[in-house]
């Protein structure tokens, strides 16, 4: 007997992150709802974004982001600085940062960060490729990664690889985020930016 | 020139409700993980799950409510009690009453309330329909609209509509929720169960 097919769009919708059954019940509600009622077939919208996803995305052959082509649009783009590497653990850590519209760089994407308990060792997220990268003319390497455990140790150890390069290695400065309030901040946030307080 | 396959992606995700961009970018790299880290290919599944609904599902041709064949699992199933009507405004209703385990009769799903300021009138939910189908043997008609303006009406004006026929007419209690603190309920609810408060 094949499950029904409501009970499996649910079941579907259930595997994103952060949607229990409950919500995924609601959304497919909606999706049929959609459909019945006139208004555009999202059903079959979405379901043609999600396999063209598929056929068409992979990983661009420089950077690893997702991509459509080849090269994603960055790499593809001549004006970008092919000098200025940023090193970042996802896909949407270069989509913020991209928004915040203050890099003109290139991107490097680990997609994770080391995480030994977990399996994830400097082989499984391919860090000796930032150093052939790096070995190709670039000027200076920002390590992007998370200011956590796992991102800390990410930029530790490429800090370390990429020493006898002699490139210029940064990290993204930590600190009191724009438009937060001291009072309301945890205390490793306030230890760090006191520790890397500033001359004004 | 095509739309980026990710951003279109993003763009179908954020029609869905409750979704922002944000969450439909957070969505979409999910989805875009799974195709590449080796699990088990969501895009494809999600996919073939929504052309699965746009293409099987329909209305049963009886209560309305979504299905897969002619008839709903709770109009083809012969043990429940085809005597006892549950008027609801959507599928999520006969969904929760499903749940409870406390309701063994059948269902008509409106797909809406009484608007006439959206232009829903008695013509767009075919209330006519209920009538006709509690002139087929009909014991109990139980209006289980939404206890809130646009419901309350619907089920008055049902209920007008059904009085000729001279079947028992109910509605749904409405009262503090089991297990809820008077303390944190709207005024409205406190209201009315003090207005339909019972002897012990």
């Amino acid at each position: 007997m094949t499950v029904d097919p409501i009970q499996q769009l649910i079941l579907e919708l259930a595997r994103l992150p952060g949607i229990g059954e409950r919500s995924a019940a609601r959304l497919a509600y909606f999706i049929l709802k959609q459909g019945h009622g006139g208004g555009p077939p999202l059903a079959r919208d979405l379901a043609a974004a999600l396999v063209r996803v598929a056929d068409e995305v992979g990983l661009c052959s420089r950077c690893q982001n997702f991509t459509a082509g080849d090269l994603c649009g960055v790499c593809a783009d001549q004006r970008r600085d092919m000098a200025l590497l940023c090193v970042v653990q996802g896909v949407a850590d270069v989509r913020a940062i991209e928004a915040s519209g203050a890099f003109r760089g290139c991107y490097h994407v680990l997609h994770g960060a080391l995480a030994p308990l977990d399996g994830i060792g400097p082989a499984e997220l391919h860090l000796d490729s930032v150093v052939r990268r790096v070995g190709q003319g670039v000027r200076e390497v920002i390590l992007a990664t998370n200011p956590d455990v796992e991102g800390d140790a990410t930029a530790l150890y490429l800090a370390k690889l990429l020493r006898p390069t002699a490139v210029r290695i940064t990290r993204l400065a930590s600190g009191v985020p724009m438009g937060g309030e001291l009072e309301f901040l945890d205390q490793a946030t306030v230890g760090r930016a006191l520790s890397e307080r500033r001359d004004v």
